[in-house]
């Protein structure tokens, strides 16, 4: 039987991608677990560089382009390094376009020597895309063989709109097969990696972008996310993200897995934005805003963004702690207690709500998920003769029957029941609170368990359903895996996949999580996503404080 | 052969309304065309009540309500009157609830007087509602004999807003069989007519509002617009409208056409206000959405109103004069051409734009509107045995073939192709104006033709394109037929559907359109209705005072 195709598409595509290292920043990677240090002990990054990769958030880094201390040649420079580390330890990218970063870098350097001022708000940022982000000139392969060797015509709007406020774009990053699992691995580039410990999953679907921020060989990316594919992989590899409404961030012309088309249609997809700081992700979120990107894409609200500072009154905060099938592990629980016990401290008001219509949610996304039949994505393994990776294979989704049109009609109206019915339920929540008044958002946890071992298929109840909702999600982080406190005896599990959450936390295996970042889910009302960046600031602010 | 089941049900739901109307209400209809005058000749109405009906638009009226010059009850009384004799004449309502009306007006009167202030900024005033608008336990039959004498349970999102702003609501109006033609014509109330001449149309598919509003049996009304139905008939009526894009008025829990769930796909049908003035159009718009209707409505957007005024500089008002196949007849050529002198007279810029991809964009409609393939109204039909009314049998929509997955993702890619071309062309226009900045609006025809006779199909581009592109569009009355100005030969037709417009203003034909109000489209950008609605208020002004 001869060879089938992908197979010497993937060696030539991983071949062309690590040519584009410089074999001055050739490393070897040590055989450890946790890879976080790698950058600074690889001696590839001079003192000055792992300042400038590791000292500063993005909005202190263009402060510091601003004002001259660093260049964007300098920076872009750092970043490339950094990245091709990563690459190195986690295999997180797809693409890497170092030459044209540092030409832009060059670019941006002049302009704002003989300008006086900057481009724009992000001038001289490395910002990192997830591979189905369309770069003109660039492969948008999307882990599958029969889009590699097939560079884009055309720049996706988003990246557009970065270029116009600055950005530097130099690395697209890796995605799992089908875009749908939240383990990014593919028969292209295989699979990536967490940098605080190799055998656990970087996630996914913005997997690559994950570990690429994990380790800091980039500040800040852009990732897409219809079921927690933004917010898993941040929480995952311990950083921040909010995941918007549709029409907050443009979406068009990137290159997916559905049909063309059917992606404009149901649970719609968005762009996200994961960041090393919330005070990242609001900057990202204001400044495409104010880009007015609804003159660029028509599935783009207009949303300008609002400025106003919150209402001068305690927030209401409803928290959410479990889903209908399982319970978050004991890191989790703590820390989302001691959140709230910060919250009330700061004098805010904490209420319990339930994970109203759970079931019926994840199984409306799930419908949703399957109705396009999987086309797109069996026509395109055909062409090479790719097989489903594990983690596809076990997921559940695929293969799966196209719907009809009726199909999709019910989903719709299913959704939209749901959808009001959750319009009531939060409106409801002002029964339940001192001050009458609604919650302002709802906390609760980005999902039960801890980053799992690779291609261990744990469900995601948390992300999923504010997809189905529309609602904007951040993920802040709120405090660490402390063995001391947290080393508690797990509970009865609930049922079979309650079982599987507490399996990857059992015995000893716990250890490997010491000192592990934990970041909640802070969940907004649906577009409001300036309300929900400020409240998140200010939980990441009352967090680190106290 | 057994007559069937619909002619029973329309005999029976004939009676009930007509039942409702007071026998001192009763008139005759005089042997007529112009009907305009006969609320006042009637006798029906007093000479207060006459006051209240024809002094004011609506904005007036409510000011007069809150001053106590007259009170809910008896403006109420005044429209349910009038509404009454429209019907009579214009046979443009479905649903007559006058009880209800007094109710609710003794409730406000007593409200206003106990609290010293209105229950919102509609207190008191009588909002005429579309069929298809949802009023708990009153029937939305939309004209189809299966849905009669089956009052619904739940009030539409619309219609909870219009009472907490303090609304009156009192009666539904006629629409077409399927909604989709512009003739208001149906198996179970039969034909509204045009007050102005019953031998012209009423148009549709909110046709039965436009005849009331033609009557000023209403001041103001929500209909429902997908490819002109709120625009078509404020035209053919001579009265104001504004169909805003998807998102800003509430249209959750109305009565369709399509499957349920198929209305949230594709072109999306939204509420539209038609109304006496603009100021009206305006007033409902900004108390609706500040109303915060996102609370309620799952498919609204966040939009709140922006009550900042017009920038302080010349506008730049686009032209598009003729669609791909037809040009406007002389008096539409002739306003179009004064407005844009008074335009230009204020010191404002007019620059010629062509329609750009009409054709595709008309197309695209089409498939939109068939790919649903007529089910649920051929399913309605079939349970009473409803045969199609000539309008639909003649109008090319139906019977249609459902459409597959395959053709819905089709049609949305290319829909959402030519939506980022018209982006590139608007601002694209740029180029064209002195200023250097594109277009502001588009002012242009609300069709090439006069209002029809009835069931002569004539295709209105002008309409439908907007609704593919999502943008929101006012209809402003800028001037009346004068016809020792319009009586010119015609052009050479350029085609068959050029010569069907032709027809209806052949020799003595153009008599009867003598005085006839004239207005025109003014088209904004998507969900910029703060925007377009100051301008379409500027350009009102510009031609009531020039």
């Amino acid at each position: 039987m001869p060879e089938a195709a992908y197979l010497e598409i993937s060696r030539r595509k991983l071949q062309e991608r690590d040519a584009k290292i410089p074999s001055e920043w050739r490393i070897q990677v040590p055989d450890e677990d946790d890879l976080t240090d790698l950058p600074r002990t690889s001696g590839v990054l001079s003192e000055r560089e792992l300042d400038i990769t590791e000292r500063y958030d993005s909005v202190e880094l263009l402060e510091c382009i601003r004002d001259g201390k660093y260049s964007a040649a300098e920076v872009t420079q750092a970043f490339c390094k950094r990245a091709a580390i990563a690459q190195q330890a986690l295999n997180c990218l797809t693409e890497i376009f170092f030459d044209r970063a540092v030409e832009r870098a060059a670019y941006l350097d002049d302009y704002l020597r003989k300008n006086g001022k900057p481009v724009g708000p992000l001038h001289g940022l490395p910002v990192a895309l997830k591979d189905s982000i369309n770069v003109a000139g660039v492969d948008s392969t999307i882990g599958m063989a029969a889009f590699a060797f097939d560079a884009v015509k055309e720049n996706s709007v988003i990246v557009d709109v970065l270029l116009a406020l600055g950005a530097v774009l130099y690395v697209k990053t890796n995605v799992p097969q089908s875009m749908m699992t939240p383990d990014t691995e593919n028969n292209v580039f295989g699979r990536s990696r967490n940098a605080r410990s190799r055998c656990l999953t970087a996630a996914g679907s913005s997997g690559g972008l994950g570990a690429l921020l994990g380790m800091r060989g980039a500040l800040m990316g852009i990732g897409t996310d219809v079921g927690g594919s933004v917010r898993i992989p941040a929480y995952c590899n311990g950083v921040y993200a909010i995941k918007p409404s549709s029409g907050r961030l443009p979406y068009h012309k990137l290159r997916g897995y559905l049909s063309l088309g059917a992606e404009a249609i149901g649970i719609l997809c968005v762009n996200g934005v994961m960041a090393i700081s919330m005070r990242d992700c609001d900057l990202l979120l204001r400044t495409v805003s104010d880009a007015e990107p609804w003159l660029l894409d028509p599935g783009f609200s207009y949303l300008p963004w609002d400025n106003s500072p919150l209402p001068d009154r305690p927030l209401v905060i409803g928290i959410i702690v479990e889903d209908h099938e399982t319970s978050p592990l004991p890191p989790l629980i703590r820390i989302m207690r001691e959140t709230c016990d910060k919250l009330r401290a700061a004098g805010h008001e904490v209420v319990e709500m339930d994970f109203y219509k759970c079931a019926e949610l994840a199984q409306n996304a799930v419908g949703h998920f399957k109705v396009e039949g999987g086309k797109a994505l069996d026509a395109a393994r055909a062409a090479t003769g790719e097989p489903y990776v594990d983690s596809v294979a076990q997921g559940g989704l695929y293969p799966c029957e196209e719907g009809t049109l009726s199909d999709l009609f019910a989903l719709t109206a299913e959704r939209l029941d749901l959808q009001t019915d959750w319009l009531s339920y939060w409106a409801s929540t002002a029964r339940k609170s001192s001050s009458g008044r609604p919650v302002d958002a709802i906390l609760c946890p980005p999902q039960t368990c801890l980053p799992r071992p690779h291609d261990t298929l744990i469900r995601s109840h948390f992300s999923r359903i504010w997809n189905v909702l529309d609602y904007p999600a951040a993920i802040v982080q709120c405090g660490v895996v402390d063995l001391s406190k947290d080393d508690i005896e797990l509970p009865p599990a609930r049922g079979p996949m309650d079982a599987r959450v507490q399996s990857i936390y059992e015995g000893d295996k716990r250890k490997r999580y010491s000192g592990f970042p934990i970041g909640l889910q802070l969940v907004g009302q649906r577009q409001m996503e300036p309300k929900l960046s400020k409240m998140a600031l200010l939980l990441d602010k009352l967090v680190r404080e106290s």
